[in-house]
């Protein structure tokens, strides 16, 4: 494990801020972010990288059983079974509703850039009042409709520590991402897809749920010193287990700094609260991390985020 | 276009169950139907298709406006906006909820083997019984979990007639889908991922909405003929704009026979209400009907079907 | 018909809402508006008007079909049925699920005092920004817990005008209020419950639902030169088939001023969408238009109102 | 305390079942069970009963945190705050969304006839096929659309005991009902509505939730020996606090027992999860056990319960 992560002041978070920056990079229009950073040919790239054609979920099956990480379960309903008489004859047909917030910690999702805010502002200089209780006016999830196609790359933590799982409250520096790297013969480059697993998932398969907020037992994720890393090297996606955030964090009167500098500041396209634990295997066996990635949030116009199952072909 | 298509007596109509049924073809126990068509080598040469690096979304928008295709719109609330006090400070969060029955005709889906049951049994020889009012014990859709990915072809069937949308009651036949591949130049074949053009949302796009069921104005769907064809050329998946079905249809003392003879018959993995509005113009550019496909249900236990947001890639 | 009412300026409406406005009446924290007029005395005389002990519903069913009065219809759903194994045994259980809007024009409700605000000010000159998206800080739907019951007296206009309902657009002014209160023998008086039928319901259940709005056909409801005499009695309850206000309304620049000046500057205790043609057979059959009322909102803490089902009781 | 209450066969339970069943007691077409035995006569004895003119809710306020006894918790949210622009001007709105399963063990609600089944029947012979996963055919919740009123009848078993609250799998026999009428000073009789104590909420109010299914802790409530004694003396309405049930129960084979007699036997109105606590002051001040009660279901087709918000008038 690397050294003690050091602490963080509100203004060094706030010349961190500034140095990532993107306000205005892509245009005072702009709602797509990071996903700037994937062209055509980065698509192409990841395509070819398919060589064995094996699939793989980053999705958790929705949860709809209440618990520390998911105080407001999905609710689904069966609306009509195989019982119900067809006016015109057969077939008959069982349909369901399904309901669920669309920002869970039990649930596979997606931020829109509208997600979040900092001291009043949303990415790209916009105002929070862009934001009201009808809708987003701006940069809800539809900027990202026609998908989120390009290469993923695992940086797998506990695989580099040697552990099953990082613990709650464990961050993740600069210097390890690197020495993850390096393990693992990847490199982050420009409009790369991140996958970051700290084994959240792992964790809560084999132990089970444990109240990861501020108000709870926290989780692993990233120190504020890797958002540099990030930006320099042009990542374009961030799909974490967990969703990033060291809790509590090393900030100096912050909470979710990681959210603030990846979605405000750089306009990045984050999710959270993947699993890998399917992909983990295929990748030791296939001997590589990286791989095409594919993820679609559903197209809902005024969505702040959205449930999505994203996946990896090899 | 084709001749008046023939009437289906109820006797035939059971002939052609038989003929086209794949019960215990891949095992008693199967609940992937014809994905398991798709081999790792037909998505490798999926993958194979992208060359230009476009990606074009297939769904329609979320539908949240009541309407005659829209009997029960999905609701969306914002459940916070950015005038929420956060107790640690910045940064503030806008979320959502979002819930949809998995079905309606406004919102792009995917159906799971469960979702259509024939006299009383459901694909692979299962009773209706194991769907209960608490869920599908078998079947659900997450036996799609890891996506639906391979080589798409769009038959395009206003282009082919010259018009630009056919009209509800309008059915195409075998005759008619082997004309547009011969206009095309590509030929549906195993594995292969069915795009079937209608017009159905350019219609809707250009004069509004109508009640496409039998209650009301119909649509424009197959004839039950050409169903055997999907079968000889072991297509995987069926991506229709509207679903499918000729409505009022052609068959003796049935409605909604597409769905049976795809779904129950041949346990076929069948979207609905999919929209190549976008699509189209891209195919003509690029002078091709053949691309990369993707598309990944929500992983939902118990689901009879998902939302979802199918891409092509080129 | 009382001769045509006169139209009101902007500022005829601003001294209207001036002399009937009842902020710091009960004090700067007060929650429960003209509810306070009903005192112990109040209720016991409502209940000496219990001489036959019929009761009657003043609900509509609630309604699940989209409508052009009904856009976001309710949702309900069987979520178990008797087909559920039991691990214990007998007996078994059917349950269902329930969601709707709280304001919707086709459900029977009541409005918190949060619900309208004038010029970003609530009831008792308290800010609009006391409503945050997570709920409304004061005066939620609980401030009427502990039941409205009082003596409801029914103002039956259909009855005065001799139709059989009245049309959208027309509007009822004091003096025809009066004349109502002659013809049947009653008196709106202190604490009281009015009913005030337009037959707006009647006429939904004869020509079918429309939509009411300003976007529509409009409906019939009070002019607003009815408000002082409201003021005046000391009327603490308004239970309105429709919702009271005549669209489009009488008034300069602006929509819905009834609700404005009973919720806003009276912090009067409103219902909406209620019906009478159950009460209406039995007020002439027991020939009085007098009875107790008890209306009951669920016990939901941040609501801005409730579905209800109110009663009267002869 | 009441010595040990014997066990219960299933012999046993079924000669109970017998003799209190009202199968065919108000016609094959009944859909009202016991609210048949409330006269109107006994809706004006109640409404004598108003002296103070004091009213108390003894509804729990809706629940929306998630717990061991609320697994789906309500959700509600504001559709709309004050932020939103008004087409037509003032005045503005806020509303709200509210969706709840309708018997939920943390939300006070009354239960339709259709329930609950034994043995594949509901009251009255009725099969369990009448409700399929479209809705009950017969014996909704709307069997009860104009109120349930009558008589309140308190039976305070923790003050008999003289304890705080009855403790999970505490019961209370038929001999211990009497006692308490003794020490009252009030007796259950025809058409009354019986108020029945175990100090549920109480505990909850000091101690927290607990789980007080079958799987969790259990709960306190009534002995099988209790329902001849009220199907002797006439009892219309039952409203527990908790629901009635003693967990784990006295009867071989069985869960949830006072269900089947009171619901499937004989019909009987039954609610779920009241609350007393404020009741209790008013009682033990005015010294009376007996009042005005009223209670109404939201009038919901289909529904098989309803929260719903009943009051006790002094």
């Amino acid at each position: 494990m690397s050294p003690k992560p050091s602490f963080v002041t509100a203004k060094e978070f706030d010349e961190i801020f500034q140095s990532v920056c993107n306000w205005g990079r892509w245009g005072e229009d702009d709602e797509k972010g990071t996903l700037n950073y994937i062209k055509y040919e980065h698509i192409k790239k990841a395509a070819s990288l398919v060589k064995s054609g094996r699939t793989v979920s980053l999705a958790i099956p929705i949860n709809k059983v209440a618990g520390p990480d998911n105080p407001h379960p999905a609710i689904h309903y069966l609306t009509h079974i195989h019982d119900i008489d067809i006016p015109q004859g057969e077939p008959h047909f069982a349909m369901d509703f399904l309901g669920s917030e669309c920002h869970g910690d039990c649930h596979t999702h997606v931020d829109a850039l509208c997600h979040v805010s900092y001291k009043g502002k949303l990415y790209n200089d916009k105002s929070i009042s862009t934001v009201t209780s009808h809708g987003p006016k701006l940069m809800d999830i539809t900027a990202f409709a026609h998908g989120i196609v390009g290469r993923g790359v695992l940086l797998d933590i506990p695989r580099l520590r040697k552990v099953r799982w990082l613990e709650p409250g464990e961050t993740v520096t600069r210097e390890e991402l690197e020495e993850a790297e390096q393990a693992q013969g990847v490199r982050l480059g420009e409009g790369d897809i991140f996958l970051f697993r700290t084994g959240h998932h792992r964790r809560r398969l084999e132990l089970g749920p444990w109240n990861n907020e501020y108000e709870g037992e926290g989780k692993a994720g990233l120190h504020v010193d890797t958002i540099p890393l990030l930006h320099e090297r042009k990542v374009a996606v961030f799909l974490p287990d967990g969703d990033g955030e060291t809790v509590p964090c090393n900030v100096e009167g912050m909470a979710y700094p990681i959210h603030a500098l990846q979605i405000t500041a750089m306009g990045m396209v984050c999710a959270d609260s993947l699993q890998f634990e399917e992909l983990v295997p295929v990748c030791e066996e296939e001997k590589r991390w990286e791989f095409m990635v594919i993820a679609t949030p559903l197209r809902l116009p005024g969505g702040t985020g959205s449930l999505f199952n994203p996946i990896a072909i090899f």
